[in-house]
């Protein structure tokens, strides 16, 4: 749209910069702000028609809470946080602009959108939700439209289930207290790989996955149902009869890959 | 060395038939013996200077007894399973010939060896160890030579842990009920290497895993261990304190990547 002017709120950091250089290669007026430099909330609502909050999730909702009831009735409010439910209804009720949920499934170190994963969650949006899944699809992103609920439950595998999958791992191998450089000389390809994703949460950013974790409202049940399935399989296991763990994964895996 | 004839039984399938290939390469004669089709047991030993035992672990014990006493004294018997002690211990057993217990981390689609690791433990050898140590070093294999007591222990990691750790999330994922193509659309980067690995296993040859689980002798331990270790990560996410997630992630990130 012409005239664009985007505000990114956490916008020097993250997914906030990422967003900030894919937009100023489509030619648009970008500007930040950060905790401690950047433009304010109050001159960001009045200047930008588009707002983007990428701040910790833990703060999102307070953001959202101020910048919202600023923004003029024909704007466009939006997010980059990794749920969408509580940051959605949030932007609804602080305030009367246009609102639309994004989530980028991939981090800030991507250098090329083709073929990564966008779900975006128009929640009240008529001019400014085709603007924006424009501008990801040209750049030959995969995007998702769906509700805030759907989503969340989702990222409850996608995220939640992942990401304690990858610290367990990363907590049992600590356990046996075999650094990483040794490990790595005894690796398969895939064990390197486990490797490299428990570096990534442990060593680059851990806070990210604790917030993503602790806030994710499926988090009780993705833990059970881990728990228990991990009983399911110790008990076939410790029997020591191949077939029967032949068995077991032929049953979960005609869930996975059906015959069509 | 001159003259060397290589037989492998197994060698109509997977390691057996990339070991093959790789000796060839290098110029080697090479007979094969599969379940019904190439060289018997008796020519082989009689033939080839070198025989390599590479059929499923099941059945390994059973082989190796049966052409171990076979083999004369000067040649070479060596395997390509993935535990150590115990085909070891059979080679050395049934044979008065020379012994290396080899296992290459990696499976049969590798298309180079460059980089890949090579575990090679030699058990009685004083002529064959140096010529297969240099077959995989001259193509920039990793190679470590080691006991196959230290093996085992480290494969019950880098190979119990591992494909119990996969098998798990495919079984959580496969309770779920989402279908893999489903999943795909939503997945980070991360996520889609995991259903990629879980596909590895469960839908190309979940018999192979089966066995290399059910036929390590530290499986308990891996399986208790795994169990407890998630009940302490359990315990502190439900909690919901991102702080006490981050300090649980801290003091395990120290022992995998202690400061130098």
């Amino acid at each position: 749209m012409k005239d664009t002017v985007i505000g990114i709120i956490g916008g020097t950091g993250g997914m906030g910069r990422w967003f900030a250089e894919l937009l100023r290669k489509e030619g648009y007026e970008v500007h930040l702000s950060g905790r401690r430099q950047g433009m304010g909330k109050e001159d960001m609502a009045r200047i930008c028609n588009v707002v983007v909050v990428s701040v910790p999730i833990g703060v999102t909702r307070e953001v959202i809470e101020a910048v919202g009831p600023l923004m003029p009735k024909e704007s466009l409010l939006m997010d980059l946080t990794s749920l969408k439910e509580d940051p959605v209804r949030a932007m609804l009720d602080a305030s009367s602009c246009e609102v639309v949920g994004c989530h980028p499934l991939f981090g800030p170190a991507v250098t090329t959108l083709s073929g990564q994963h966008v779900v975006l969650c128009p929640a009240r949006s008529t001019l400014w939700f085709p603007w924006l899944k424009e501008i990801f699809e040209k750049n030959h992103a995969v995007v998702t439209v769906t509700t805030p609920e759907k989503h969340d439950r989702m990222m409850s595998l996608v995220q939640v289930l992942n990401h304690l999958h990858t610290i367990h791992l990363g907590m049992v191998l600590g356990h046996e207290g075999i650094p990483y450089e040794e490990l790595s000389r005894w690796s398969t390809p895939v064990f390197e790989a486990k490797l490299q994703f428990i570096g990534k949460i442990f060593q680059e950013q851990p806070s990210l996955y604790a917030e993503i974790l602790v806030n994710n409202p499926h988090l009780e049940r993705i833990c059970n149902l881990y728990r228990e399935t991990f009983g399911k399989l110790d008990n076939v296991v410790k029997d020591r009869k191949a077939e029967r763990v032949v068995e077991l994964i032929s049953k979960q895996s005609a869930f996975l890959w059906p015959k069509s």
